[in-house]
């Protein structure tokens, strides 16, 4: 089973303004552009999701996982109500981890700062897609930072866009 | 007169660790290899540099910037003793551009993370380029972060490298 980031950040490492804005994104919007969204997404068959991400995705005027057969984990320490057929996980990442390796998850779609941090805490995350869009937004809601742990990556790729995101793409590994 | 960046940092957008340490730019270092630091530097007729770069400079078995005819300004609110010719300026980052306008400087290389906030702040910075080293530090002195205007940039080109370095040219300009 591989865990996977797969995610947008200002240069300066923010995935959302401080109020969960993300209209800084429209600036690399580029019809029928989805800069490897589509692939990646059809790889996964988990999506393992904090609540920040959930409440953000319910917000939508569509729920932005519906008609998948995929399997949707939101990390949320109080009880939830799903209502796309979501899942609720209390425990740490190391215990939803095994909990999906043993339901046979193959690919772990990790989203949300909080929980990806948290996973890359664990030592679990196994590569991460990182789009940097080409703006400084300042302060907002940090991809990394605190619980982080030191961690070597291996550069598997990187492209540049004509909008000006580059994404790269890394393996990850203990320091 | 252009103000240009040239700077590397982690994944997580660090330029040191907490105690200054730059070891970790170790990995990426190559026989023969600057990454254009050498075209770059050739560049700039002024350094403009903040007080922990300076102390940080000090610290090397040789002074970096010797046998150059460039200017070295350390922004430093106190009174310090240069050693090799630098010169020191206790106003701001605007006060220090008139000047080195007026004193017909053409680029100047402005480094250190609070010296390079405060000309973007003050919306001086006119190109950076930034070289992402494959590694998480998970703390250590920021590149951006407090002080920082939303800044929209254009990005000019970008190259990734065998060591997996991948440096990131961007034209900046305010949102």
């Amino acid at each position: 089973m591989r865990c996977s980031v797969f995610i947008a950040t200002s240069l300066d490492g923010y995935i959302a303004r401080s109020d969960g804005g993300i209209d800084w994104l429209s600036s690399v919007e580029r019809p029928g552009e989805d800069y490897g969204f589509g692939e990646f997404y059809a790889s996964v068959d988990v999506l393992a999701m904090g609540r920040k991400s959930w409440e953000k995705a319910l917000s939508f005027p569509e729920w932005p996982y519906r008609g998948e057969r995929k399997r949707v984990v939101v990390m949320s320490r109080e009880a939830r109500e799903g209502r796309h057929g979501e899942e609720f996980h209390r425990g740490s990442p190391e215990e939803l981890a095994a909990a999906l390796r043993a339901g046979g998850a193959q690919r772990v779609y990790v989203d949300g700062g909080v929980t990806i941090r948290g996973f890359l805490a664990a030592g679990l995350i196994d590569d991460m897609t990182v789009s940097v869009i080409p703006v400084l937004l300042g302060a907002g809601i940090p991809l990394f930072g605190e619980g982080v742990p030191e961690t070597r990556l291996t550069l598997q790729g990187s492209r540049a866009y004509e909008s000006g995101l580059v994404q790269l793409r890394y393996r990850a590994g203990r320091a």
